[in-house]
């Protein structure tokens, strides 16, 4: 329990005489901004964080009002000090959007023009203008770049509009289970909340701030909807199952009404939330989800984010079916085909969509990770196994160069050290991911036997593949997709044929378990032996152009059978260039 | 396009006196079922296969009503003269449910008592009466059982209530993309789409058929909410992605609606919907789902299926979301457990829970090898290689045997040949499953790595991995999933010492391919290699006791080198049966 505190404050936006112009080219005359802040400015105003809310979010991101306030704001567990976003290193700053009810000028703020709420008179807004308020707040606050733009949900898709709309502000970027345009399945759930407002006779058209009913059964029945395809369905599963509720009383008196806990928990949150939310403005954030759509404003995704000068984080989250893992790996991709930096993990979480607000023992560390990252921070362990000097001979300075099967990212970082070349590490572990990140390496989760088709087409200049084709399921395809995606590669591989590990099994008839191969037959991750003979046979076949071979030992005799010329008996590993093989004339 | 066709049938089911006692223990004095058949009821009447319905579908089930009747009916793909139901061989019928709205006794029709529609006064019907009168039907149709019962959703529902309510009436059951009762998240849309029904005032409590007004909207709206469930995101991502009308001529006049697609769908979806559904029907069927649950009227999904006598076929479909497959496999851990005859396949399909009524490629000749299957088909191919005799001698007679990695099911058709014995096949891949069943044998599609969790302990009483467990992922793990399973398996493998692969690796420093081997390293299925002596071991260090081992070959030297006691090198492959430890005293 935090005892930190914050208060809810207000900025009237300077704006042009004849208002603010909006995406739709209506003006508003007057913007207010209610936001907060946590944690201290730094001199420079260098370290400034800010945070974008979901649908029904608002400013109050952190914090206790008082210190009696019996709730923190929403997203308290990772901001506040020493946790994952750091408010004893950074300035934190949320405020509402614009079209929202909580301060923010919105539908139920009062027109200037009328003296009465706006309602459904209200412009349309987009999230782009929503982004262009959240800068015009940060600029009158005197706040000359951003440290970071966090984001989940709608709030992913406000950071992304950051990175894209002013690319010289922001050094960070990080969208959580977001997506560059709503998913058909998802515009529809949309489109059926939005209607069960409007169809409520006591909407009037957006016009009931006077009335004494308000659009409250409408409005509870689109948050019902809603709150459903925010949960999996194992978390529904787990939190209550088929329960009925005791003595069948149902909470509703009619036939087809139900005991189920379902039931009257649906009704509970529809309930509370219309307490604390405004119809109209959820008819405006809603509709502004809808609208916003990346590839039709800048013709492609790739385009989107063709100017962006940050480096991105990408969080999905693997039970989120309203914003899938596939819409989070499409922002992956497109950003790799630019050749930008961006680290990207999925939360292993069973809370669905949700997760983002629930699920932080994964959440907080990656953030940090990303958050804090520095390239001084990974010396150590770029050890001898690596044959560095060898893989940094067959790369070329300046490539592009992507580490799959990258580990905690020692080779990367040891690269980096030694020559002129930027990189992604790639690995299907999410700890690695984090040290990745660490290090201040952009890293993504990826299975490299099922994940590297999401990568475009030379989106790198050369993949490394160290250590790892041993353990992949189809060590072929995964060589095609290293020549797809880079034309050329670095394989590094245990060489079955090794002297030491003929003689285990000619002599002992067992499988052999030595340093390089350290495991036993049944638990080993390593399921493709290969030697340096079958891989040469590998590439002939295959129409792959071999580079350069280095077949590599450290004991004695093993160098002196390579010195004689038996290198596939001598080497314990081996060290293969590869390119696209040049079409024949 | 069938030319055949088929004609609406009503039957006055003869009641008691005091009428047909419900669930609810309410009373009909009056039931009319609306049914229709396609194809000739045997001599023997032992060739019905009767189809049950889903939600909204009715007894119009296949052929068409005349020459030039534009549609069929909704499962006429797979129902008819050559068809994978097919009316040359078998009788079936369908008819619309108790509760429906399309002739069967329901809501709409006429109560006896006061001369108008029931409306809400109809009594609360569950999938049990629903059945119940099924059966009424048949019996006074004259048709002495069921050669097999076939539903899809709502309809799996009935076909399972179908096998427990009259056990020794089904000979076999296919139950596709259903449970055992929804999940707390089809509870929640089910329950959402009736509120929209019974807050539409024009449904003035179920009260509306001499109103010029009907609860049109309601069950409108009702039926978009159920839509969206029925489809994956993918089938609405291909079906009309984010496209937009034409003109932005939005099929609402508000300024929240908005022009695309998707909105355009729900509204014509619902629409149609309204023209052939009666509001009240719809509310009584949905709440017969929510109230369907197998596991609380029997104590356990186990015990609920403990008297069936039929053989099963379970399907789920890969996409589904509001009926997983993880219910599926639910309903085939239960009967396996209680060690019933049952197929499961996965519908690999891209288009949800509506895939059984688009996907036929696949669910025709899976529900056709089920249909059809006869013991006496596959005679062919038990060659050689699976050692047979050997294989025969390990087992117990009357063993119940799971046969995991089973491919076609030759070691199982085999060893029932010879030995009195039951079993399961087991394997990843659907045609495996197909093959299986068409030799009349129950094969359930799972993946040996990953899959077998869902078996409960001792639902066999041996295990056969048989040339598999070299192409696991993890074999320590399989091992001990088999001992959990069975107490008892027989595992069978190439082994990797034999004198020919050794010398292969020794001399030529490349990786055997051969007869036993024959796949090259980088696309061998084979990940991984043991040897006899390795699999000693690996008994030895987990604590599981080797009951016998054979080590096999075919070749002259081999057979001498076993002989003289050098079997780790003689022989290309190893049979060991194992058990489960002793405790220790």
């Amino acid at each position: 329990m935090t005892n930190s505190l914050t208060e809810l404050k207000h900025q009237t936006l300077t704006v042009p005489s004849d208002g603010l112009r909006l995406s739709s080219g209506e003006f508003l005359t007057e913007v207010v901004v209610a936001y907060e802040t946590y944690g201290t400015l730094a001199e420079d105003k260098k370290n400034v964080i800010y945070i974008c809310h979901a649908l029904t979010g608002d400013s109050h991101a952190a914090f206790r009002y008082s210190p009696d306030d019996p709730e923190p704001g929403w997203w308290d567990p990772i901001i506040g000090p020493g946790k994952a976003i750091d408010t004893d290193k950074f300035f934190v700053v949320c405020s509402n959007i614009l079209g929202g009810c909580k301060g923010t000028t919105g539908p139920n703020s009062i027109d200037p023009a009328s003296g009465k709420p706006y309602g459904a008179k209200f412009p349309l807004v987009t999230i782009k203008d929503v982004v262009c308020v959240q800068k015009m707040l940060l600029d009158q606050l005197g706040i000359p770049e951003l440290y970071c733009v966090i984001g989940g949900s709608m709030g992913g898709m406000q950071s992304l509009e950051w990175s894209i709309s002013y690319p010289d502000y922001v050094r960070k970027c990080i969208c959580i289970a977001s997506a560059v345009s709503l998913s058909p399945q998802a515009l529809a759930f949309d489109i059926i909340g939005r209607q069960e407002i409007e169809f409520d006779p006591h909407w009037n058209d957006g016009d009931y701030y006077d009335n004494a009913d308000k659009p409250a059964k409408g409005l509870s029945r689109a948050r019902q909807i809603g709150h459903v395809t925010y949960l999996s369905s194992a978390a529904m599963e787990n939190k209550f199952g088929r329960e009925q509720k005791e003595g069948n009383d149902s909470i509703r008196s009619g036939k087809f009404s139900t005991s189920f806990q379902v039931e009257s928990y649906l009704n509970y949150q529809g309930n509370k939330f219309v307490k604390r939310f405004d119809a109209n403005a959820y008819l405006y954030i809603s509709r502004m989800m809808d609208m916003f759509d990346l590839a039709k404003e800048h013709g492609s995704v790739k385009d989107a984010f063709r100017d962006t000068q940050c480096e991105f984080l990408i969080v999905s989250i693997s039970t989120d079916w309203l914003f899938p893992p596939s819409q989070q790996l499409e922002i992956v991709s497109s950003l790799l085909s630019n050749r930008k930096p961006v680290s990207y993990f999925n939360l292993d979480s069973q809370y669905g969509h949700d997760a983002f607000l629930i699920e932080y023992d994964d959440l907080g560390p990656g953030i940090q990770a990303f958050l804090n990252g520095k390239v001084d921070q990974g010396a150590q362990d770029s050890g001898d196994r690596m044959d560095l000097d060898h893989i940094c001979a067959m790369i070329k300075d300046g490539s592009h160069i992507l580490d799959v099967g990258s580990g905690g990212g020692e080779l990367m970082y040891a690269l980096k050290e030694m020559k002129n070349i930027s990189g992604i590490c790639l690995d299907v572990e999410f700890e690695k991911i984090v040290e990745c990140m660490g290090k201040g390496l952009s890293s993504i989760q990826l299975d490299a036997d099922t994940g590297l088709g999401i990568i475009e087409d030379n989106s790198f200049d050369c993949v490394l593949l160290n250590q790892t084709i041993q353990q992949l399921k189809s060590a072929l395809q995964t060589i095609k997709q290293i020549i797809r995606i880079a034309g050329y590669g670095v394989v590094g591989f245990p060489n079955f044929a090794y002297y030491k590990y003929r003689l285990s099994l000619f002599l002992r008839g067992k499988l052999p378990v030595s340093g390089g191969l350290p495991f036993e037959w049944y638990n080993t991750p390593n399921t493709h032996l290969v030697t340096v003979t079958d891989f040469k046979e590998l590439c002939r076949r295959h129409d792959i152009r071999i580079e350069e071979i280095e077949c590599l030992a450290d004991d004695v005799l093993g160098k002196l059978l390579i010195s004689m010329g038996f290198e596939n008996l001598g080497s314990d590993r081996g060290l293969v260039a590869i390119s696209r093989q040049r079409i024949k004339a």
